[in-house]
């Protein structure tokens, strides 16, 4: 391919609202083009890179016994209906009706599919254990897409699925998945990918674990510690509260708390530590907008994953009517009107002495003790772990908190779609069970954009050879000099000759704007062939990040290049285990 | 893979309401499951044969200078505004509304995509001429789905847009793209597929081509000239009719003729050749349901796209009320209510005797003659070319008639889109114009199911290499026999790692319904291994079309596949130019 032929143009202009980097390259570069909100088209050289993505994928999957199929992207409502989904999930499901009136949606994952295809086929249990996956178009009708490619509407997923007899089955195949997942993000050029345990959130089941890129551009918070292997997403990740008890009981007192409505004026106010502060976080069901206060300790934060899970549906941040009875910023458990549904978080237990709001305008409580006024109550987890937090599996200080994109998801789904479709197989004793099921995603565009987020330098990408668009692209400089011209044409037609993947610039241009072109392009491997090193019979060699350069008699400049894309595949392949 | 892990059952019965075996097949051998009404999935086979297909293709267009993108499958509406298309086609686009009440369609053809891809990029003629392809799912929402992958609404589509400035040019590529489907389809075993000229229909423009393959179970029918290499789509085959005038000008004059309504009745009450009939076909226009009448020679049938071409919109058969005014069965050009469209048909030039109705109950004339009594009239080409009719280019009578299915069709598009969608560039003269466009089609899904159709004995496909989901089946008779299954299992490690695709059936069951399963399956080289040959030291080998049939030598196995993997693969590309 010749640079002057390839379709999509560069930008010189950093391009305007995109807030990250990858996003900023993959428009400034020729990558990608908004078609709608979170709708992209795909250049060729895109194009290019998913299809890499793609095949590593597909061999991965192939490796541990992974079959592919292809299911419809245009799923009939009904199928959705069996399951219960069609119900349970939000608007970020796309429904409409056929031309029949007949309810249909856009695939956003594909569990219901997996277990319609398989679930005549598979009625013995000799059949178990099977894996299928697709590599095909998603739609999710996501409320806000941001980011390029990181955050879209419509997506290119693998997802797979998985079929056993026993948990235990399930489980150690859950295992070699979850080392599949981390020879793909090696294979990539990612190693630094890391798996997390995470929440099941709309999918059910219960173990699961996302991969996570960590990266500050990340929109999600993941829990890290820093003595032991613990690794969770923020939403997952159990938040261990531990209080000492420095302030004793004291009598419940009713005091005057002008204009103190916030935490943190009613902590100057009382003069206590926002540890003993009983803080109160408004709620409503999304349902039938019921209220649900939690309540937690001043200094902490609620984790709305946590709390979905805890009363089993979702919720929004609260309006406050007059008529509701809640008093907005003096809110305590005392006194609260009945019809309020209140949670006590686990960071208040072991606090003897609180302060909390009366429920009155401008009046608080100094001295409330949860278990004396309210009782034995049922503590929850509900606040989000915090960075210097305690590690729940080691037990000691040492979480950290980072930001990271995930680029995948494996989740052991148990039987939840098997028993709502009724799929079933007799077992070796003649009896009727439900198969357990694990699901596998990996989306093929978020993984570009985020390998671009994470390696890139100021002037563009720095694609990783087993991903990139091209392995070589060979900067002509001064086409206008007939003897340059000659040789790098006929270095191309050599290195094609080779099944090398090379992209060759030959524009009649100025240096410095084919090589700004060239950083934009991310090619691993550049070739410069100039007027002034064909004079001394050299080639210059240099790698995208820098990390190569040389210059070699252009005789050898074939071998030479061969030798360096093995090096480069090699660094890349002894990072896979 | 082994058969006894493969997903997806073959079937002994032959499956119900198949009409067409390509269907049946791939029903019966566990290839495709329907999900909804002309929407499947698809099992591993049918995924393994169209990423074949896709390969073939992609290196066809890659090497006319195509560059693979990737468009979105859900488009918003205001892109097919622009084109006008939003308001053109008809129900088969699926419009629907996305949670911000957004109008978006399913993509069925994505030439609003293209333009929009590179109208920005393409301002300069220096940027022309190129070609832009992606393979991708679409969604077509068809009234009438059917004949399993033949004819659906979600499928996958290779679909390519040229861009060009000059005819010449569009011409030229168009040629060369022409000769690019003559490889894929010859690639994939089908070299019999013919181009035949067609009808634009909706996609606009002038010169455009099918690629039919013949078969009696095709749904299109083309006329096809036995002495020149005249081919076209009945849609678009010219009708020559040349009369004679046997029957002199004669009276015009009332009959009655009662109960007489159908041709066949006229013309035994009346004794005069059906040739002599002025029939009446009786439409309505979709948009107003305005009648149009089309008078034609009896004997021949209306061609409705050549009728929807000539009047500039769709039609469909008419409901005759009483205040129509018109009297059907006793329909003629004389006297017929004012407000009715009337079309004569080119057929009945030159006739100076005709029957035809009198816009009366049970009442006809004869001796109708058209220039006579009505005038000048401007005839038109209505009618369908019939089997033993005039060659539109040599002039014979040598038309037959086929069927074939529609694998793929090339479009002159012209500049219908560029300027619909304000697409321009600047000339060398720095004048702004519009591109020209060609766009290029094939159905990946159609081609296989096409290939079964014209690929199959009664016990199943029989799949060409190039496309075969798997090259080698090795069916391992008497698994309970150690040497057998000692040799057969060493064989199947040894073909894997000489990276050839094989397929291995180790179960423990009879040779007739392992031998039928593999039928099923298509595989073009069976080894077979059996105790008894083993005795021997030999080993069958077989192909699926039976040509091939051998026994040899246990250890030169290996060797002998190799050889004739290579021939068969030798024999599809001897058939391409």
């Amino acid at each position: 391919m010749k640079v002057r032929n390839l379709i999509g143009e560069r930008f010189k202009e950093r391009p305007s609202d995109c807030v990250i980097d990858s996003h900023m390259f993959m428009i400034k570069g020729g990558y990608i083009k908004n078609v709608a909100n979170g709708i992209y088209s795909l250049f060729p050289p895109t194009k290019r890179i998913l299809k890499k993505i793609e095949n590593i994928i597909r061999e991965e999957m192939d490796r541990i016994d992974g079959q592919e199929v292809l299911f419809p992207v245009v799923l009939p409502g009904s199928l959705w209906e069996e399951s219960g989904r069609y119900e349970s999930v939000g608007e970020e499901l796309l429904r409409f009706t056929d031309r029949n009136d007949s309810k249909m949606v856009l695939g956003m994952t594909h569990e219901e599919a997996a277990v319609h295809l398989v679930r005549e086929y598979a009625q013995s249990y000799a059949k178990y254990p099977f894996m299928i996956y697709q590599i095909q178009t998603k739609f999710r009708d996501e409320a806000r897409p941001r980011a390029g490619l990181i955050r879209v509407r419509e997506f290119t997923m693998k997802d797979a699925y998985s079929f056993h007899t026993s948990q235990e089955d399930l489980e150690e195949y859950y295992a070699r998945c979850y080392e599949a997942y981390n020879r793909i993000y090696a294979r990539c050029g990612i190693p630094e990918v890391v798996a997390v345990a995470s929440d099941s959130g709309m999918m059910g089941g219960s173990v699961s674990h996302e991969y996570m890129l960590l990266t500050p551009a990340g929109e999600d918070s993941i829990a890290i510690c820093g003595e032991c292997d613990y690794k969770a997403n923020m939403e997952a990740a159990e938040s261990i509260i531990v209080n000492n008890a420095d302030i004793q009981m004291g009598d419940l007192e009713e005091i005057d708390t002008p204009n103190a409505s916030t935490i943190e004026e009613v902590v100057n106010f009382v003069n206590l530590p926002i540890t003993n502060m009983c803080k109160a976080v408004v709620y409503q069901k999304n349902r039938d907008d019921k209220y649900v206060i939690v309540f937690l300790r001043g200094d902490l934060e609620v984790n709305e994953a946590k709390l979905t899970k805890v009363i089993g549906e979702k919720v929004h941040a609260a309006v406050i009517t007059e008529q509701s009875g809640i008093v907005a910023g003096f809110i305590g458990p005392i006194g609260l009107p009945t019809d309020v549904e209140v949670i006590f978080d686990s960071s208040l237990k072991g606090i003897e002495y609180l302060v909390t709001g009366a429920n009155k305008v401008d009046k608080h409580v100094k001295g409330f003790n949860i278990k004396r006024d309210c009782g034995d109550v049922d503590y929850k987890d509900i606040t989000k772990i915090i960075d210097g937090g305690i590690c729940p599996k080691c037990g000691k200080n040492s979480i950290t908190i980072s930001r990271g994109i995930e680029v995948g998801n494996i989740f052991q789904l148990g039987t939840k779609y098997t028993k709502s479709m009724n799929m079933q197989y007799l077992d070796a004793n003649g009896e009727s069970q439900y198969p357990i099921m694990g699901c596998y995603g990996i989306g093929v565009g978020r993984t570009a954009a985020s390998i671009c987020e994470v390696h890139h330098d100021e002037y563009g990408p720095i694609w990783p050879i087993t991903i990139a668009p091209w392995e070589v692209q060979i900067c002509c400089i001064r086409a206008d000099d007939e003897e340059t011209k000659k040789f790098s044409d006929s270095l191309y037609e050599q290195l094609l000759s080779e099944h090398i993947e090379v992209l060759y610039d030959d524009r009649d241009m100025r240096a410095g704007a084919m090589f700004a072109d060239a950083d934009l392009l991310g090619v691993p491997l550049r070739v410069v062939i100039s007027p002034r090193n064909m004079k001394e019979n050299l080639v210059e060699i240099s790698s995208r990040d820098k990390k190569i350069s040389l210059k070699v008699n252009k005789d050898d400049v074939v071998n030479e290049i061969k030798r360096l894309i093995k090096q480069l595949y090699d660094e890349i392949n002894q990072a896979v285990k």
